[in-house]
């Protein structure tokens, strides 16, 4: 295994970006963006990602504008209306990461069963 | 959308399910035992992902048990020998993870620089 080019070397710096894309956080964000046929306001993003913070919501669309992925659309009306959708780039990561919510939507009831047997196992 | 058996919900057990398996960690020990042609031991789990402490490989392989995606098999020998291999359920994860670990490594070039197209505008 190449340790330069890999996540599985700490140096290489596909590590930093699998650890910003592989969480639950970016999943959501980009599945919203990917589906939706027109730019998605911030609002809009908080109200269909519950339990997700305003800090939370507004640091991870920073790093995913940083990393290319996002686009920011800022109109100059009062109060002005702040719009996210996807680059060409973003767009390539989105059916990873639907691939990966729809597993766990898919596999959800497996996963508890093996926990309850887990946990029957443990006491 | 709904609310109530997608990851968008923070009720939904899948949301649970996928920030345990959206990670930079779960990714690599998946992608290292669906890799691998028999079972692999912890300490040649360890140096395989360059960076990760001991009790962080230990819980996440623990929270994989559990979740019925990995097996532990113990043999009684002088030290005691632990292997790891992923069940069934957790080769069908194998997929969308390596999907993940190599959008990283094929895209890294193009998010930095995005990263300095950034950087330089905010300054």
């Amino acid at each position: 295994m190449d340790t330069v080019t890999t996540v599985y070397s700490g140096a290489c710096p596909a590590r930093g970006l699998l650890d910003r894309i592989a969480n639950k956080w970016t999943t959501m964000i980009i599945g919203i963006l990917g589906g939706a046929e027109a730019p998605v306001r911030f609002s809009d993003l908080r109200r269909s990602i519950n339990g997700i913070s305003q800090k939370m919501l507004t640091q991870t669309l920073r790093d995913l504008e940083r990393d290319g992925l996002v686009v920011r659309d800022i109109y100059p009306v009062i109060p002005p209306r702040v719009e996210y959708s996807l680059t060409s780039l973003g767009r390539t990561l989105d059916e990873p990461l639907r691939a990966l919510s729809e597993w766990a939507e898919r596999h959800m009831n497996e996963v508890h069963a093996a926990q309850h047997a887990f946990d029957a196992k443990s006491i």
